[in-house]
């Protein structure tokens, strides 16, 4: 486990923009355990100015061409761009599939982008934490735009695309992936679409479809109306209209920005202290085996699953207990 | 709220197979909160002896059809037949899109099938426990194979349907949604492959493809490996093979199979144990508005999410604190 002395120069060479740093300070908060906690702890101070970018849709809509475009354009107008392409891939096939050095190829020499991407090791719940680990790092390291793409279609591939500032959606014309794809739970969160590969039959359609499901919902002046928009990405069309409509979507900013910094502040906070309770739970608060015994008798329809988790709460919770009978009160420290 | 008479009295009638009393038995446990609980504690000691099938795969490759000829051939075998249609849909487009009563219309005036959709309301963690506990209540109410069927190919969706004692993956030939989508973490849960529209071009490398991947696992002598079975769904054709499959897979059982309940409760439980305790952190350890002002503090980058989370572990967790630097300890009951 790395000391804190080490944590601390690593963090300082991090916020001089040293990549060789950020790599390795990404691949701290991937792992679980206390090395992400102090690795954060080191650098937030350094944070908030990057500005997140979330980048969803269905696989093979060319989501990866059109952020590397999107990254050479911001590029060409002078900002950093760091990209996280968080591919929850299975253990199976081995590791992450997409390739940053491919990837790097297209920016080789230009030290104001970096790529990296971020691949599941275990549960889901561990990746997101570790995406919004590394685009807190990204940003310490001074990245100005940081682009979290996420593969898939998903619930939850929605909601780490949700934890940014702006979330474009990207699809394209034909197949299953259009509408149908768009139901699942993308429609809300969407402040961006763009569909891809616009040279193919259909374009038409997928676009009249994405503006007829937004008709459904009732915009009043001054909202902000999702912008349907076409690019080619192979070819970079239609990018720099994409790099116009983020800046108009930034340059908004007021109560509804913030509202939604401090709503993925909320979840990261809760899903640490999630995590962190789970552990004391299992691991101190019972002794040894009542957990497994626990399941056992839920397995075994012995107990039901909220008996059982009221026995564990009542064991690892201080004060007011959060069960229906509550367990006679300790007085905890710092509790009313 | 319902009275304990009044659920004890719904649970007797769901035991009994009342088809009203199942669909107002699975409307409490999709509510939030203490009614969900309690439907759950009255039919549990009923529950155990039916058999889970998860079926997952991307938007529009006929999952819903061949869902209703697996439970057409079950039934003619004279088997019973639950389904759950999880279907994480947008507040945006409002409900369930499957529509429950065009799906029953296949088996109108048949006491021995029961579909229900299962629709987000909020976060995707309330839809996975309340189809859980769905999957009880049909349990309890008799029904031999319960079918949990999802919407996506996102890891989110691949982890409700691998709550169960199969898993069935259904692809379609062609498109992105072929090896793309199997690479987003369901090649190492399934236990069948299904290639549906058997009849359209590509279907022989679609199954290839899925072999190749499956070639790529180092399967010893004795272990299962997964049938790549085709289907043409509209008309039953391949249906028997897959049901065939299925009971193959289930005569196996063994340690495999016991393992995988377990770790489907222990999963349960944690579940549970999370929601409710993030419950009283926030609303009962924690002073009114201190969670708020942990959450602009880490938004202003004052402290870092790690930190916020230990200040309200130290509220709300007795005995053993869970943090890198212990609060003074307190001697809670049972701890030590």
């Amino acid at each position: 486990m790395p000391t804190h002395d080490d944590t601390r120069e690593l963090a300082a060479r991090v916020v001089d923009g040293d990549r060789r740093a950020v790599a390795r300070a990404i691949s701290r908060v991937e792992s679980e355990g206390a090395s992400a906690a102090s690795m954060v702890r080191a650098v937030h101070a350094r944070t908030g100015r990057g500005y997140l970018v979330g980048v969803t849709g269905a696989p093979g809509v060319g989501k990866s061409t059109l952020v590397d475009r999107l990254a050479l354009t911001l590029r060409s107008r002078g900002r950093t761009v760091g990209v996280l392409a968080v591919d929850p891939s299975s253990p199976f096939s081995g590791g992450a599939v997409l390739g940053d050095r491919v990837r790097m190829q297209t920016h080789a020499g230009d030290d104001g982008v970096f790529v990296r991407s971020m691949a599941s090791r275990g549960q889901l719940g561990g990746l997101a934490r570790a995406t919004s680990d590394a685009a807190l790092v990204l940003d310490a390291a001074g990245f100005e735009v940081i682009v979290i793409e996420t593969v898939g279609v998903g619930q939850a591939e929605v909601e780490i695309s949700r934890a940014a500032d702006v979330t474009l959606v990207v699809t394209m014309p034909g197949g299953g992936d259009g509408v149908q794809a768009l139901k699942a739970g993308v429609m809300e969160i969407a402040d961006l679409f763009v569909v891809n590969k616009a040279d193919q039959a259909g374009v038409e359609r997928a676009a009249a479809e994405i503006e007829s499901l937004l008709h459904l919902n009732d915009y009043r002046p001054g909202d902000w109306r999702p912008p349907v928009l076409r690019t080619r990405a192979t070819e970079g069309r239609g990018v720099e209209e994409v790099v116009a409509a983020l800046d108009r979507f930034r340059a908004r900013g007021g109560e509804g920005a913030e509202q939604r910094r401090r709503a993925r502040v909320r979840t990261r906070i809760r899903q640490l202290v999630s995590h962190r309770f789970l552990d004391h739970a299992e691991h101190r608060a019972l002794d040894p085996g009542t957990f497994d015994r626990l399941v056992e008798h839920v397995a075994g329809a012995v107990i039901d699953p909220y008996t059982a988790a009221d026995r564990i709460l009542d064991r690892a919770v201080s004060g007011a207990a959060p069960t229906a009978s509550p367990a006679p009160r300790s007085k905890g420290p710092g509790l009313g």
